[in-house]
């Protein structure tokens, strides 16, 4: 009943929403399957999006034509610039979201989108031919064709919700699993695994007493994720924080016995740096309380998120251990936490593209691949979503580089080790974080979009002369200078070192106390200039000078490996013919398949001197 | 973990959330389990509240502090008074709604109702001790006390989704269905039966072509269907009509070997005035089209509700019929339409109060009950809602007269007859229906809700006003006299025949042709007057003099039959006694346990020459 799609995105989360916008705007037709279009885009966990390291994912996706930016700038409750005292690397944008008011926007997006089509079903079935992808079979019997399939299944494969000893059937609470899916890619050869995480109970909040509470409100001048411009509520909500206790720990600890974590019911691991509440104080005995994050679910919902407080123990013991927190002595639970246990594919599956090495034109985004967070799960859609049409369309594949991008740290980290529990991106995880910024993803990735047709003309010209302006502004500073007379009393008042000299600008702003705008209080030519420019060039023209040596340095290292990363490696090439090459190399390269050298050097098990023999070889 | 609640409402649609809302607001502590607080208050089928009938049912919850007619109010896309040609007791008003908003409107309005929590579970049994319900117990084996407890399952248990040859469990679509309460229902005694009912497939509002179909606009100026002052949306979308032709009933024709209604897998019966459309045209071979009603789902949604279009044909005959309609050439669907069965429970086991006659403290209202509508369902709700904190307090029940209320006559119809498929109200179901008009519902109903303590002073007083000033209003009218040559050059105008003499504006009015701005445009003393009154006193007081006569006789009737409405039979008589009863009197008498004489007479089998033998028996 279905004319042939281009692409079928098969679920409607964050990776799949992302994915099917993206190919849809390439140009592919695109059907995205989902089981409900009720519940379209949910966030299933906490409502936010952003944090560190992952802001800086959702601003690399909007940089590059993506949404996920945009509906959480359209649903912000709050927003925060994490990490302002740190170094510029380590600002990162966070919002609080409307949960509802979130998935609107996204539905509302994707009906705008002229190439992208929905149906409500359940894909049952990848329909293969000769090692290719071409269309899916529904649980209606339907078979659809399509030259590429993404699957986008989060945690609704074969998902099991767990609460203390109970356990459910369920993609997410209230909702079904997805069944059959698993085993004929297993049938395929596929590797599967289980996985596991968790949320915390919802609350009403008009059982709470928050005067208990620390408040917390967002930035007073409020930044946003998207380089678009986007219509921001006005309106702003407070969030609160509260800890834990001695008490809270020892009646949660009545509920270890029935712990679906502790007695072994549970398999699939959890995300390490997401734990539950009784991880934490398994694991972190010594602690004596955790922080509680008490976050509203939207705008006019009394319905209260308690972040840090993630839990599938018995639901009688979350909420005694609830209680016991101060401002939750009469708190009235309205959903108990629960883990849910998943399949995923194991990603060293995967090409860097994200397509299936095992079948053609089938691509894996998301959870589905053994990630977590909705960021992570937007930019593997986003970047599926363009591999798809490219593939089919023989154009230029899209593989982001790990110097270029948090995206390329992501799937080169998935394609390349593989991962074992739920994978989380941290600035940690950057080799070259101090280039990874969320001020310059803009400046990063925008003209490459531009190429692929994923962003206009108008924000690729945008871009450049953000990139002009900025450095117009640091060459300015590099030539002028200011007076002794003028600086010294700012100096002195931000307890700086005072001038012998009249100083260059340039130099003068190296120094930690000092800002651009303390430049231009003591200079009203530069003030007058930096008038003609807007916050985002000063902001970008601030960090160049500022962290100059740094990047300078950070870019001589990525130059050197560039070499490596560079160095391009047939995926079919014959490893079992380098005998030279250990066994283990031979094996776990065969495996990979890796695009370059720099990927190979990554592969746990290839040591340095494998690499030489690769080397040798291909010169 | 939970302490013991007043009231356990059971499922949070229409009946479900009018009835936690009423029970609370009343007083009683509320503990609302829905198996989904992400979907709750869904308009499972059409984007519509009211209609013929069900319109004067929303006017009538919202006169006694319901919320139906607030929640439609306030996610009206378009507002249109039916039957507006027709005598007033015929008009109906009738709202477009947003889907969402609806809601979410209802969600919140919940989340400000301080007696009512809410609690995400799935029950799976009622406790029963003694014959009466003392609680329930949920699927993560939660046992929570209640003095009463209200079942609202709607479609859910054991709900099966057909479409074409393909049965999927399910309440709705993409949800899941309850289990084991049916069973536990059934071995305490009860009745059971099985239902269907079904919804059309919705389809992408950008793949029709509007051009070729009729548009259908709300009543410029808009009505409401609250009596209470509410924010209505300023703005209004457009419907379209189209219809189906023969091409279409071919088409449909040839997918009827694998329809689940016509191959017999289906076996409860459907809503027999809300047919599918394979239906209609198996049923009225001889009309070679039917309307299509091309509905949106809300304000921003492109998403299309093709009402008129229920299916549960095969996915692929729906969509190549619905592209033979004008407009729809190349429709694309979202989410295909589909028959649903579910389990539902003869009312004859309920009392008037819709309590159970087998369980004490048990109350049934909804698609539980076995019928259909929002409307229906938001009605027994609220009924329920109030006598299940009635009951609890041994304060007085609430059982409305038919002669007073289309709430009244849907009960007693329910409990009195029963239905062997979804019963729909309609105003021929009212013999007393002039009286039982969308006008009125605040007189016949607000000083009772009052009394309940559901509605406050400000309402009754309005309410009370709104009756004295149409009464004045009346009294002028006839006491005083249009002159001749006032009148007589609008009645030319009207082409209503001319006045000899100077006429009592209360006869004048009684002419059809003639509306009360007919008078005051013909005496300026009486357009001022008019001035001084609302919209709607002025209404009032012109259909009371408009139907004045008929007014009177109806209500000769109606305390005609007073004497026996109002004689009150023990509802423990023991009929076995009066062998003078038929047999099947007897039976029937015991099972219904009628309230009066005048339920009694209604019973299907009771004579009445069996209510002459009660009658001299009682007298």
């Amino acid at each position: 009943m279905f004319n042939k799609y281009n692409v079928i995105v098969v679920g409607a989360g964050h990776a799949g929403c992302e994915a099917a916008a993206a190919a849809g705007n390439l140009g592919s037709s695109v059907l995205l399957i989902t089981m409900n279009m009720g519940v379209i885009a949910q966030m299933s966990c906490n409502p936010a999006i952003g944090g560190v390291a992952k802001g800086q994912i959702v601003r690399e996706i909007d940089a590059m034509g993506g949404y996920t930016g945009i509906i959480a700038d359209k649903s912000t409750l709050q927003f925060r610039m994490l990490n302002r005292s740190k170094g510029p690397a380590m600002w990162s944008p966070r919002s609080q979201n409307d949960r509802m008011r979130f998935a609107e926007e996204w539905r509302l997006t994707l009906e705008s989108l002229p190439n992208v089509d929905m149906w409500q079903d359940t894909v049952k079935e990848i329909i293969v031919e000769n090692g290719q992808a071409k269309g899916v079979v529904t649980s209606l019997g339907i078979r659809i064709a399509a030259d590429a399939v993404i699957l986008t299944n989060g945690t609704f494969l074969n998902g099991i919700i767990h609460i203390g000893e109970k356990k459910i059937g369920g993609g997410r609470t209230g909702e079904k699993s997805a069944t059959g899916l698993t085993e004929q890619l297993v049938s395929l050869g596929f590797e599967s695994g289980r996985m596991k995480t968790g949320t915390p109970p919802r609350v009403d909040g008009r059982s709470l007493n928050y005067t208990l509470m620390e408040e917390q409100w967002g930035d007073e001048k409020r930044g946003r994720f998207s380089y678009t411009d986007v219509d921001i509520p006005a309106k702003q909500r407070c969030c609160w924080i509260t800890y834990t206790n001695d008490k809270v720990h020892e009646v949660l600890k009545t509920g270890f016995e029935k712990s679906p974590m502790f007695t072994g019911r549970i398999k699939g691991l959890g995300p390490r740096y997401c734990p539950s509440i009784e991880d934490k104080i398994n694991r972190f005995a010594e602690r004596d309380r955790h922080q509680i994050f008490v976050e509203p679910e939207g705008f006019n919902t009394v319905e209260i998120y308690v972040n840090g407080f993630s839990t599938s123990l018995p639901e009688d013991v979350q909420l005694k251990a609830l209680r016991l927190i101060p401002g939750f002595e009469n708190a009235k639970m309205y959903r108990p936490g629960y883990a849910i246990e998943y399949d995923y594919f194991p990603p060293m599956q995967l090409d860097l593209t994200l397509e299936t090495l095992k079948v053609k034109h089938l691509f894996f985004a998301g959870q589905i691949n053994g990630t977590t967070g909705y960021e992570e799960a937007g930019a593997q859609g986003f970047v599926a979503g363009i591999n798809a049409h490219q593939r089919i369309n023989d154009l230029q594949e899209l593989i982001l580089k790990r110097a270029e991008s948090y995206i390329g740290v992501l799937i080169d980290d998935l394609v390349t080790k593989g991962t074992e529990e739920p994978y989380r991106m941290f600035t940690s995880r950057a080799e070259h974080r101090l280039l990874l910024r969320q001020d310059n993803a803009d400046i990063r990735l925008t003209p490459m979009a531009y190429k692929l047709g994923l962003v206009s003309e108008e924000r690729l010209l945008k871009v450049n002369k953000k990139i002009e302006n900025s450095d117009s502004l640091v060459n300015y500073m590099k030539q002028n200078s200011v007076s002794v007379d003028d600086m010294n009393p700012i100096l002195e008042e931000v307890e700086s070192s005072p001038l012998n000299q009249k100083m260059r600008m340039f130099n003068l702003l190296s120094r930690p106390q000092i800002n651009i705008y303390h430049i231009a209080k003591a200079d009203g030519e530069f003030d007058e200039l930096l008038k003609q420019y807007d916050d985002e060039t000063i902001e970008q023209a601030e960090i160049k000078v500022k962290y100059d040596s740094y990047f300078t340095k950070e870019m001589e290292i990525v130059n050197k490996m560039k070499k490596m990363e560079d160095k391009e490696i047939n995926p079919n090439f014959d490893y079992n013919s380098l005998t030279s090459l250990s066994i283990e190399a031979r094996e776990k390269l065969l495996k990979v398949k890796p695009r370059t050298l720099g990927q190979a050097s990554r592969i746990s098990g290839v040591s340095p001197s494998d690499i030489s023999v690769l080397m040798v070889h291909m010169n």
